[in-house]
C-alpha cells in the first residue's frame, strides 16, 4: 500500500505531480523544475521563494485547493517575518510542507528568470540572468583524519546543495576563506560567476549584490546600479566625460593623441577616475559600498572603448580605421583600475567597426531588430549618427559625420538643453510671426503672462530640438527655400527678416532690457544642412544596399531622439519619410544594451553573434554616399517620397535652385564628408 | 599517368610516405604527422626544423637515400646561416625538397615533444611540452572595404597558419597589438599559453622564452630558468628566505603571526620581495629581462605555500590543521606580485595534507613512485621530514617533526655546511681515536700536512652530515650504547671520554692554541635520537598502514639527502634496513618537481590525480606513532631487522637497558611528538 500522496499544480508554469505528505514545497517544486529561486538552499533565510496558494476549486486540474492544504505558518516563517515583511498569504516554499491538493502560484519576484519590466521608450523586457548568483551554504568542519582543505570542502557543499561542479576560485577569496569559514561558524554565502567561479565569499548569509551598467560617451558618462537579483535599477548617476578639457568631440581627443605622445594615457587615466567616482555615487546613492558591486558593463563608441582600454585611438583616427579588436571581451574590473569588487569581472559589448561602436552594439541589443520582419531603423544622433537598417535577414550599418550641430553647437544662438532655451517654435505662415516655448516655463511666448513666467531664466538661446523646429517652421512658412537659403525678398512681410551682409537672417526673439537678440543665421541653417544631409546620406546608402525604398518603422535613440519633435526631423528631411505613428524615441538605448548584458548573460553571446552579422559599410569609401549627401542638402531632399509627410504638413512647393548644380552645396558637401 | 613522387622515410618515428618531387620536408612531415618544431611557419627564420639525410642503401625501406635527392642549398638557408650556426649537413626542412628517395633523420632537438636529459640524481628525464609556445606569423593588414580588427585578422592568422582556434586575448596584447603590426610591418610573433590564450606578442620574428622553477623553502629560496623551447637550465640562484627574521623555523613564523596580527602580510611581501630579486638575478646572468620569463612553478611547504599565496598560515598551526586549499592553482604572476612578463601564469603545485606541502608533491612528481612495482621510500628530511611510501598500488605520505637537529642546529658543536666544518668521521674500535675530514680540505685529520691544509678555516664545528658520522662510529665503536648514553667506563681507555656532569661526552678535537675544542655532549645525542625517531617512526608508521616490513629502495631528497653517507644514517636508525645500493640522493627533488611541472603541462594534470590518490597520515592522531617513536629511539632501533645493514657493518652486541623500559627515553619521547 502506497503512503499518502497529494497532488500540487504549480502557475504560472502548469507544472504538476504528486507527493508524499509532508514534502516542502520548494522540494516539489524541484523535482518537478519549476523555477524558484533561494539563496539560502532552503533554510528560510532569503525569503526568495515566496509561494501563494491559490484557493478554490480546480476542475481542470481535479482539485480543490485549500490555504489549509499547507502546514500551518512554522517557526522559520515567523523568525523570517520577524526580520522582513512578507506580503499577506505568502509562504516560505521552504518551509510549508504539502498536507494536501494545492495549487501554488510561483510569483515572478519569487522566479530565478523574470523578465525586468522596462521604461515605455524601451522595446521590450529584459529577461533577467545574471551571471553573478548568491548561495548560502553549510561547510563541513576540517577533520585530521580525512584531510582536505577548506576549499575542497566549500566546494564539496556547492555541490551537493547547488549541483555546481568544477569551480575555480579566484586567489582573494581563498586568502578570506579560512576567516570567513570561521567568522560564518562554517556558514558562508559564496558569490559564483556563470556558474564556474567563486569570485566573492562573505561570512553567514548575504542577500544583495549589484551590477552597474555604464555608457561611455564622449560627452556624458552615465551609469545605472541595478540590484542583480531583482533587475530593478536602484540608483543612477551621470558625469561629464573629463577627457573634454582635452578636446571637445572625438577626433580632437585622436588629434591631442596625435600631438602629444602618450596623451592617450592621460584619457585613459582621467575616463577612469570618473567611472571610480560614479560607482561610489551610485553606491552611496543607496548606502552600500563599491565592494558590493560585482559586475559591470560597458558600451561606448570605438575611440571611448579604446580609451577606456587603454588601447591607443589613433589608428581610428584615419583610414582604414582599423579597431584593435570587434570582439566583445570579459576582463577583471581591476584590468582597467576599477575599484567595485576586487574580483569583479567587467564585460565591454564589442565595437562593430572603426566607426560603429560598443554603443551601437546596445542599441541592437536593445532594439534588436533582428526579430522582426519589419524593417527598422535605428538612428544615433551624435557628433556621429550610428545607423542600424534591417530585419530579420539582414542587418547594415554605418557611421556618419553629422557634426554637432544637432547638439545645438556650431549654431549662433546654440545652447545646451536648460533652462531659458527655446525648444518649441512655430511660425504663423502668413505673419511670418513666431512663437515659442522655453525650457523651465509651460507658456507660449504669445500667452500672457510669459515674460513673468522667464524672467529668471531669460530667453537665452535655442537647444538642439528648438533649431529642428525653427528650420523647420521657417521651410514651412516659406521663409527658407528648399535650397536652403533664407528668402530675403520676404523681408517686405515682416522685419524680422533682415539683411546680414550678402545673406538673410531671421529674427526668433527681439532684443529686450539688457537681454540680446535671437537670430537664425544663413550659416546656422547651412549647419544642420551639413549635418542633416551626412545623417540622410547614411540612411539612403544603407537602404539602398538593402534594396529597399521606405522603413516600417524609426527608432531615434540617444537624448537628442528623447526630445525632438520627430515630425520636424522629417520635415528637414533628417529622416526618411515614414508613418509617424511609426516613429519613436528609443530613449538611451546603447545604455539600456549595456543593461541587458549586464542582466541577462545569454544576451552577450546573442549580440557577439549579432554583430558578426551586421554589414559594415564605411561611408568614406562609398562614392554613391557623396551622391546622397547633394541630394540631401535640399529641404526635405530630392528623389525620395513624402508621402506620409504630405499627410501631416503641407509641404511648400519646390522653391530655389536644384542643389545639384550649387556649387555652394557642392563644396560644402565635400567639407562635411 | 600520375606526377613523379619519392618516398621519404623519417626516423626516428619510422613514418614514411610518398610526395610529389618539390614538396617541401616540413610539409611532408607534418602531413605525416611526423614531430618536427618551428616557430616561424616555415619561413627559414626560426632554423627550429632542422633535419639530416640518412645516406645509403635502406633495404628495409626499399630505397636509396642520397643527399642529392633533397634540392640544392637554397638563398634561405644561405642566409639563415649567415646569422646562425648549422651543424654541417643540416639543412632546413622547411626549405629542402623533395626530389627522389630519402631518409631523413629528426634530431631529437628538431623535435617538438623531446627529452630533456636531466641530472644524475634524478629519476627519469623530464618530457619537453611547455605551455606556453612561440609563434611568428604574417596578419592580414586591414581593409576599410571589410572592416575587422587587428587581433581579429592575428586569430585568423593564428588559425590558417597554426591551427589555432577559439583563443582568449590579454588586456596587455591587446594594448600592445597595434604597434606590434605596424612596427613588424604586420609581422609579429606571439605567445600563446596553453594553445587557448594569446599573453604576450613582439614585432617581427622572437625567438627564445623562458620559465622560471621555484622552490619555496623556508631556509632557502632556489629558482632555475629555463629555456622553454629546449627545456635546458640556463641559469640558477638562490637567497635566503627573508622571513627568517620573522623565525628560524616553520612553527616560531606562524606563532609570529599569532603573536602580531597582520604579520603574516609582512612575511608575504618580503618573501615576494626575494622572489623579484632571484628573478632579476638568473635574468642578468644570461643578459635577458625578466619580461622574458612567460612561466613559472612552485613548490613548497604549506606554510610558505600559504605565505607566498598571502593566505594567513594560522590554521596550519594547531589541529585540525586545516589548508586553506589542497588544490593545484594556475595564477596571474601579478597576483603575487611576481614582476616577470606582465601575462604570465604562474602554476603551484597542490598541497596534500596541513603538514605534507606542495614540495612533497613535487618530490612524487620528479620521483613517479607510482610507477614501479617495487616499493619505495621518499624522504625529505629539513625541520620536518615528510615521508612518501608506495607503488604502482599505493601512496601513503606523512610528515614527522623530526626538529632541526640533522641541519647542525640543536647540537653544542653544530654548524652550517661551511668550510672549517667536519664532515666525514671515522673512529678506530680499539683505540677508541677519531680521524675526519673537513669541509674544503681533501685530507684527512690524520695525514701529514692535515694542520697547514686547514690553517685558513680552522676546524670550527660539525656540520649535518659529520653529526650523523660521528654518532654512527661512537655506536660502532661501542663508546655509544644502544640506548644512546655514552659510556662513561670506556673513559679508562680513551681520555676522549669525560665526565660532564652527570654525564660524559667524546672529545672529536682537541683545543688547539685559539681554537676551541668539539665535544660530543649526551645532549646532542638526545638531539638526534629524537630527531631519527620521529623520522624512523613516521615510516614506520606508513609500512604499517601499507602492510609491508621492508622496502626496495629509498630515495633521500634534499640537501642532507645529498650530502650523507646513507651508511651511517642506516647505522643510526634514521630509515629502515635496505639494500644498500638502492639507497641513494633524489637531490633537490621539490625543486626537479617544479621544473618538470614548468616543462611538460601533461605532468600537471598527473600530479594533480596523484596526490588526490595519497593516503594522508596525520602522525599527530596516530597512538602507534608513539610506540613507533619510543621504539625507534634505540639504536639503530628495536623490534626490526638489520640483514642489510649486518653485512655492511658489524653492529655492537645488544647494550644498554631496553629503551621501551626507560623513563627517561620515555620522557623525552613524549616531548619530541
Amino acid at each position: 500500500m502506497s503512503n499518502p500522496e497529494a497532488l500540487v499544480v504549480f502557475t504560472p508554469s502548469g507544472r504538476r505531480g504528486r507527493f508524499p505528505l509532508g514534502t516542502p514545497v520548494l522540494q516539489a517544486a524541484r523535482s518537478l523544475g519549476v523555477d524558484i529561486d533561494s539563496v539560502c538552499g532552503g533554510r528560510g533565510i532569503c525569503g526568495r521563494c515566496q509561494v501563494l496558494v491559490s484557493e478554490g476549486e480546480f476542475a481542470k486540474h481535479g482539485l480543490v485547493s485549500r490555504s489549509q492544504n499547507l502546514s500551518p505558518f512554522g517557526a522559520i516563517e515567523t523568525a523570517f517575518c520577524e526580520t522582513q515583511a512578507m506580503q499577506a498569504g505568502r509562504r516560505l516554499s521552504c518551509s510549508a510542507q504539502l498536507l494536501g491538493d494545492v495549487v501554488i502560484d510561483v510569483p515572478s519576484s519569487s522566479q530565478v528568470h523574470k523578465q525586468v519590466v522596462r521604461k515605455q521608450a524601451e522595446a521590450h523586457d529584459v529577461h533577467l540572468d545574471p551571471l553573478v548568483r548568491l548561495h548560502y551554504v553549510e561547510v563541513q568542519q576540517p577533520d585530521m583524519h580525512d584531510p582536505s582543505g577548506d576549499l575542497r570542502r566549500l566546494e564539496d557543499a556547492l555541490e551537493f546543495e547547488w549541483r555546481l561542479t568544477d569551480l575555480a576560485c579566484d586567489m582573494l577569496v581563498l586568502q578570506q576563506l579560512q576567516t570567513a569559514l570561521r567568522q560564518g561558524a562554517w556558514r558562508v554565502t559564496v558569490a559564483v560567476h556563470a556558474g564556474r567561479q567563486i569570485i566573492a565569499v562573505w561570512p553567514g548569509f548575504k542577500e544583495h549584490v549589484y551590477g552597474l551598467a555604464v555608457d561611455v560617451g564622449s560627452t556624458t558618462i552615465a551609469a545605472h546600479l541595478c540590484d542583480l537579483a531583482s533587475g530593478e535599477v536602484v540608483a543612477s548617476a551621470g558625469v561629464m566625460n573629463p577627457q573634454i578639457r582635452f578636446g571637445e568631440d572625438l577626433m580632437s581627443r585622436v588629434s591631442y593623441v596625435m600631438m602629444n605622445p602618450g596623451g592617450e594615457r592621460e584619457m585613459t587615466s582621467v575616463v577612469r577616475a570618473a567611472l571610480n567616482e560614479l560607482a561610489q555615487d551610485v553606491a552611496q546613492q543607496i548606502g552600500i559600498s563599491p565592494q558590493d558591486i560585482l559586475e559591470a558593463s560597458f558600451v561606448g563608441n570605438p575611440i571611448m572603448h579604446h580609451l577606456l582600454l587603454g588601447i591607443n585611438p589613433v589608428e581610428l583616427g584615419g583610414a582604414p580605421f582599423a579597431l584593435a579588436t570587434d570582439r566583445a571581451m570579459t576582463l577583471w574590473a581591476v584590468e582597467i583600475d576599477f575599484h567595485i569588487h576586487r574580483n569583479a569581472r567587467i564585460y565591454i559589448l564589442p565595437c562593430i567597426a572603426g566607426h560603429v561602436g560598443a554603443d551601437t552594439a546596445g542599441v541592437i541589443l536593445a532594439e534588436r531588430p533582428d526579430l522582426s520582419e519589419r524593417v527598422s531603423l535605428l538612428v544615433d544622433v551624435g557628433t556621429n549618427a550610428e545607423i542600424v537598417l534591417g530585419n530579420r535577414q539582414r542587418l547594415l550599418a554605418c557611421s556618419s559625420p553629422t557634426g554637432p550641430a544637432f547638439e545645438g553647437a556650431q549654431i549662433s544662438c546654440g545652447q545646451r538643453a536648460a533652462p531659458g532655451a527655446i525648444e518649441r517654435v512655430r511660425i504663423d505662415p502668413d505673419t511670418l510671426e513666431p512663437r515659442f516655448k522655453v525650457i523651465g516655463c509651460e507658456l507660449w511666448s504669445d500667452a500672457s503672462g510669459f515674460a513673468d513666467a522667464v524672467a529668471m531664466s531669460g530667453v537665452t538661446g535655442v537647444c538642439g530640438s528648438g533649431i529642428i523646429e525653427v528650420l523647420a517652421e521657417m521651410y514651412l512658412a516659406g521663409i527658407i527655400r528648399q535650397d536652403g537659403t533664407i528668402s530675403g525678398e520676404l523681408a517686405v512681410r515682416n522685419p524680422r527678416i533682415q539683411a546680414d551682409g550678402r545673406t538673410f537672417s531671421y529674427e526668433l526673439y527681439r532684443a529686450s532690457g539688457s537681454t540680446p537678440a535671437l537670430k537664425i543665421m544663413q550659416n546656422d541653417v547651412r549647419a544642420i544642412q551639413l549635418g542633416k544631409a551626412a545623417l540622410y546620406a547614411g540612411v539612403r546608402l544603407l537602404m539602398e544596399r538593402m534594396g529597399i525604398d521606405k522603413v516600417d518603422r524609426i527608432r531615434l535613440a540617444g537624448a537628442f531622439g528623447s526630445h525632438i519633435d520627430v515630425k520636424y526631423a522629417m520635415v528637414l528631411g533628417m529622416i526618411p519619410d515614414c508613418d509617424l505613428s511609426e516613429v519613436s524615441s528609443a530613449g538611451n538605448a546603447a545604455g539600456t544594451g549595456a543593461r541587458i548584458a549586464l542582466l541577462d548573460q545569454g544576451s552577450r553571446q546573442e549580440i557577439e553573434q549579432l554583430v558578426r552579422r551586421v554589414e559594415k559599410i564605411e561611408t568614406a569609401v562609398e562614392p554613391r554616399f557623396q551622391e546622397f549627401f547633394v541630394e540631401a542638402m535640399a529641404i526635405p531632399h530630392l528623389n525620395a517620397p513624402f508621402d506620409n509627410l504630405r499627410q501631416v504638413v503641407k509641404l511648400p512647393e519646390r522653391t530655389g535652385a536644384g542643389l545639384d548644380s550649387n556649387p555652394r552645396a557642392r563644396r560644402a558637401a565635400r567639407r562635411g564628408a
